[in-house]
């Protein structure tokens, strides 16, 4: 743990006291999004200290040029950049003459933040002392509507305590923004258009390169005490810059408060021609609505949200905190409402990775979405996919592969590979495994068979393709293997046989053979239309069943596990207990050489293929596999605790899995990482649902059951969360000594508790002494 | 080969005709330097097609920011480059008002180019017509001079051939120069001063960052008819550019001339205040001397160059053609001047690989400058390193070594690293064994061991040091191991235990720890000073024995081969010669991933180990390797064909040893890797001038007793070569028949031909049919 400012509380993220340092960390933690948008949590006054600014639209991003040293072939063209939008947030404050600046201004008391994640808001009050002596105390309060995402509101009241004062409020509009990871000092916006009328401010802008027009827009309403007041504002406008000033005498303890509405339109969502008209729309509206209407309503959706996707914890405020904290983050960033969008792995919260997708959304967050919300969602996190199959395809041929072979690329915004290192995106090949599971895992799940002959086959024989073309034959193995990789463990490179690679190659073209035979029998029509469109053939399928069946897994007779690659024992077997701390996290302190040759694990790897296809090992192999690989673990990814957490459950080491929980729910509240105030890790928050779901509460699917073995920590009186499971909502609450089954749905569902069947009926709870 | 417009000749690279698809290869061909500066052969008149500018200065380079992806710890902090000086060769040509402009005259006849290597000029001559109908014929020649290095002059003769015209010779310096390779568009130098005065001048301009201070200078003479004539110029300037047009009305077959003379004066070398007045007192010096005389004294300096280095073939222009053209570039790139100086990989041609110092320069550039020059050029090569330990320590620091263990870097300009890629800067780290092999080389060439107590030893120490540390144990194999290397084949990354990197850290430490027993019983006082300095002890060299006598080798008992890595037999090990032609030169084919994972060779690795120890083998071992390895061997490193040529030589396989032989002597001139645009191929021509002395005449030293096993390809009648061994100078005659020696020194010479003694006495010529 690197902070422990920010207060426990079960259902709110709270910073109390102002300390500079501590800004851009909480600007992070403190970010909101509705899925369409998000920002980070920075002042709506000037704030001249240190602080990163961040807002930005879902979908709009830009195609930086990549780094690279020395260029070699098939390097993608451009890294994609989550682009720092036009500022709608911007209130300047005046004093009698004197900017409003925490940073500059003589004491600041009583500063509190709250983040309401039951609600959907974020609020922020203080009490400072300018320079010119006048003492001000401000509340404000702001969020993004989820009913309306292209809109958001900012109460904000400011009260001179000890002297009358006159007051200026200036909001703005700032498109004169820029990204702090440009590769090559690029301009990302160009605005085309600035312009002020009757209280409402639009700046309309394009992105460079990937023309997205988009018009940022505001208006305000003005009142004191309450009551509602019509200044005339002075105007200001440049080419990147609209403001209203208003000006008003104001009396000791009488409150000026200002209601800014704003948000973007985008042409992802709207004629470029209509864009300016829709702004005007959303405005009218949000002012007839009102600040407080358009916040009931928030808290209304978030309520709904809450009702299915809450998991409650008793009896340990910072465990609930940090569950919920990752729960309202994941609902922030995606809401499956738009096809084309995706979860970026720092969602609104930071520019750090660029692109949207990686292969988390299908190794980590579909689980979360395919269970809390309807299965449509998950369905269309896969079909994001489906839709990038000829991308896909077109990448695996710049790279030298044929006949559809598909390689998804390691980042993409749009199905192109935007990332830039040939170790990632060249050899990170096993993320094409991860998309083929996540459809197994889906149909597992839901029982909806119909995505794979509808879509989800053509995206497994692509990937069937890929995997048999880049396995190659060793004569001196008389085995197939895949060299030249890097597995989930970012801390090897261009490795060979990688055995999470080989096991999910093989995996991959097992399941798609035993689809293609599936729908061979049962969806004639399918199978024909695909047959055709893919130009399959029998002899190709035996050529994957050959490579599938002759793969070949490194593995040690002395240790009795499966390595994670070809040389693994040749390493310095250093477990991490042994590292001196000053040497950790190994990624901050140690040269890049240094890392790939030590034994030392950035995220599970090996066991990442022990928890994808826990049915195909014993548990005993499984608890050896996690003693070999544990203690060389660090930790470094986001991803990492949570696989481990689950299996620690598994294993029934409940205070090991408890840390890990506690590890992967408060990542970002507790910077394990030194690194929040770059933004959060919304991808591993799924993970960190999963921990509880899949690790305490044990759930899996076997054979098409859903299936429980609830443990509990001992730290914790009691948990409970909802599964959206095959359309019937079944709630699993956990005591220390027994279990609690209730389900909504209008039919009886047989379930397995410890591997015993149990039923349950419509509306009655089931309670078992089963922990 | 890629082109063969480069007419055959003995002493001179001829083009003849003039096509603008040649324009850039031809600019690389015909550069010309002295050791202190060099151009590229661009036109002195304005040329408007496409076009590669460059002109060098000797160590004066620009630290550009490093592009990566994403930053690891340990990266160096720049890329040097070389930068693109100031350029003083343009006269820019009026006539009639049209400027003569090759690109876009009406027609161009007679265009013939020569560089003459045996008198080191280079010339141009053509007919044009221009739009304007003035038909004209130009005579162009140009020289650096070796005897006074910031100097150089052109002869530049216009005549009107169908008319009189009024002709304005425009002589300019311009220092609004860019690099082509600049990595993030920084402006490289900033100009202090442009100033003019009777006929000369001057700009001064400072490297940015670097802050190296040089003054560009010029001033001109007029003729016509060869009758000298004062005109007045018109004189132009701005910020970075100035100079002076002369106008004359030329008679119709009248000839008007201008000799140029310029160059520049650099802080290097001088004390900044005073670089002005040096750079006027050379050009006072320049017009006394006058370019014919000057051109007389290019022409002895390069006669007595010749007189020692040259190798002549006969019977076979094109392959005399090759050697000689490597022989002159190595000449014009180097001569031992300054310690500070280096062999950079493109020399003065062109801006590719940044950096001035691979570790080329101890591999393959040492032998060459050892026997054809006085032993003190090869001393001062192995000097710089010495100077540059305490960087390398520092360099090792940085990536997590202690206790003076030295990393010297793969590329550097004043001993720091400075190339971008962990790749390459963290894992090629058997260059530290190319710069202890070269010590080893010298003392066993020159019989000097005074360096090794002098300076030597403490490099050794540091490089015995990095391989007691870089080296780890395996428990599995019970061996040390070195993971995560990149050997000399680039086309492998990050593998474990290179055979080439182990063998040679082996030998490293042997070398050391020998040298350091010989120093301590032979040279106490230097044991002594060294022993304290780098606070040696015991035990120390008791952990460098254990890993060096535990090192594992990889090998492959079915083959019978060391393998050059582990798991090399795990790839799909299809020959070269199976490879399709359109395949080739895979690196310009290939993805990267694919080159990676495929068995083929850019460069002789494991072979390179057997040319540096071929002692330490039979040559059936020999045999049995090179005939595992050259078919994967693509030859895609102008390093590569040198060694497999010696080897082949001394495997009697003359056919294989002639085609490696041509393609490295004509590897720019035949432009085999379809890039000679971008420069030439300087440190590989030290490999081609191996390819003759110890590949075809066999040139070894055995037990300190120099040796030759010669042997001719059957294409040539005979060839010849100088040696200077130990202050004496052999010259070996090989004919189909008979091999001829003599010797010019003071003293009898023992020497083995064919493994028989033969004593060689001054001035008596042995003959000998042992061919």
């Amino acid at each position: 743990m690197n902070q422990d400012y920010i207060k426990a509380h079960e259902w709110s993220i709270i910073e109390e006291g102002f300390d500079p340092k501590r800004v851009k960390s909480s600007e992070s933690l403190f970010s909101i999004g509705n899925g369409a948008m998000g920002q980070r949590a920075n002042f709506e006054e000037l704030y001249s200290g240190p602080s990163f600014q961040g807002s930005y639209i879902a979908g709009v991003y830009y195609p930086d040029k990549t780094r690279v040293g020395w260029w070699k072939n098939g390097y993608p063209e451009y890294f994609a950049k989550v682009i720092n939008a036009p500022s709608w947030i911007g209130i300047n404050v005046e004093v009698n003459g004197e900017s409003l600046d925490l940073y500059t201004c003589k004491s600041v008391s009583d500063f509190k933040r709250e983040l309401n994640m039951k609600e959907g808001w974020l609020s922020r009050s203080f009490t400072a002392t300018l320079q010119n002596e006048v003492m001000v105390h401000v509340e404000a309060k702001r969020f993004l509507s989820l009913d309306s995402d292209e809109l958001g509101a900012i109460a904000y009241t400011i009260k001179p305590l000890n002297t009358a004062a006159i007051i200026v409020l200036q909001p703005y509009l700032d498109s004169g923004i820029t990204n702090e990871d440009s590769n090559w000092d690029d301009k990302f916006w160009d605005t085309t258009d600035v312009s002020q009328e009757n209280h409402q401010a639009f700046i309309e802008a394009k992105t460079m390169k990937t023309n997205f027009h988009t018009c940022t827009f505001m208006t305000s309403q003005l009142f004191v005490n309450e009551r509602q007041l019509v200044i005339e504002p002075e105007q200001k406008a440049n080419a990147t810059y609209a403001s209203f000033s208003y000006r008003h005498q104001v009396k000791q303890n009488e409150s000026f408060t200002i209601h800014k509405f704003g948000g973007y339109v985008v042409d992802r969502n709207h004629k470029k021609s209509d864009l300016l008209k829709v702004a005007k729309d959303l405005l009218k509206k949000a002012l007839n609505i009102g600040f407080e209407q358009l916040l009931e309503d928030q808290k209304e959706v978030w309520a709904k949200i809450w009702s299915m996707s809450d998991i409650s914890i008793s009896g340990d405020v910072k465990a609930q905190q940090g569950i919920r904290f990752n729960i309202f983050q994941l609902n922030q960033t995606y809401l499956g409402r738009d096809a084309k969008l995706n979860i970026g792995p720092k969602g609104f919260t930071g520019e750090k990775y660029g692109g949207s997708t990686y292969w988390d959304t299908e190794a980590y967050c579909i689980p979360f979405y395919m269970a809390t919300k309807d299965q449509k969602v998950a369905r269309t996190l896969l079909e994001y996919r489906y839709y990038h199959l000829e991308k896909a395809i077109e990448n695996a041929e710049k790279l030298g592969f044929s006949n559809g072979a598909a390689l998804y690329p390691m980042v993409t915004m749009n199905g192109e590979e935007c990332h830039n290192e040939w170790e990632i995106t060249f050899e990170e090949i096993h993320r094409n495994g991860a998309i083929a599971y996540a459809i197994y895992n889906y149909e597992r799940f839901t029982g909806d068979y119909s995505y794979i002959p509808e879509k989800g086959l053509e995206v497994l024989i692509g990937i069937a393709r890929f995997w048999q073309q880049r396995a190659s034959f060793s004569t001196d193995k008389n085995k197939y293997v895949i060299l030249g990789v890097t597995g989930p463990n970012e801390y090897e490179n261009n490795v060979n046989n990688n055995w999470y690679t080989n096991y999910i190659a093989q995996w991959c073209i097992n399941f798609t053979i035993e689809n293609i035979e599936k729908i061979k029998s049962d969806h004639p029509e399918d199978y024909s239309r695909i047959y055709n469109k893919t130009s399959l053939s029998e002899d190709e399928i035996t050529q994957w069943k050959n490579v599938a069946e002759g793969m070949y897994f490194p593995y040690s007779e002395k240790h009795q596990v499966f390595l994670q690659q070809d040389g693994f024992l040749d390493k310095d077997l250093i477990t991490v207990d042994q590292l001196d701390t000053s040497q950790r996290p190994i990624n901050q302190k140690w040269s890049w050489d240094r890392i790939l040759r030590s034994p030392y694990i950035k995220q599970a790897d090996t066991l990442q293929g022990f928890y994808f296809f826990e049915d195909h090992f014993s548990e005993e192999i499984l608890e050896r596999h996690f003693d070999f690989y544990e203690p060389f673990t660090v930790h470094e990814s986001s991803l990492s605790p949570c696989v481990h957490g689950i299996q620690a459950a598994k294993l029934n080491r409940m205070e090991q899995a408890y840390t890990f929980y506690l590890r992967t729910s408060r990542l970002d509240l507790d910077d394990y990482n030194h690194e929040v105030h770059e933004g959060l890790h919304i991808t591993s928050m799924a993970g960190t649902w999963m921990s509880i779901v899949e690790g305490f509460g044990g759930m899996r699917i076997r054979n098409n059951t859903l299936s429980f073995t609830p443990r509990i920590p001992k730290e914790w009186d009691a948990y409970s969360f909802k599964i959206n499971f095959r359309n019937q909502t079944i709630k699993v609450t956990v005591n220390q000594d027994t279990t609690c089954f209730e389900q909504d749905g209008s039919k009886d569902l047989d379930i397995l508790v410890n591997n015993k069947s149990v039923t349950l009926t419509p509306e009655n709870k089931v309670s078992l002494s089963c922990v």
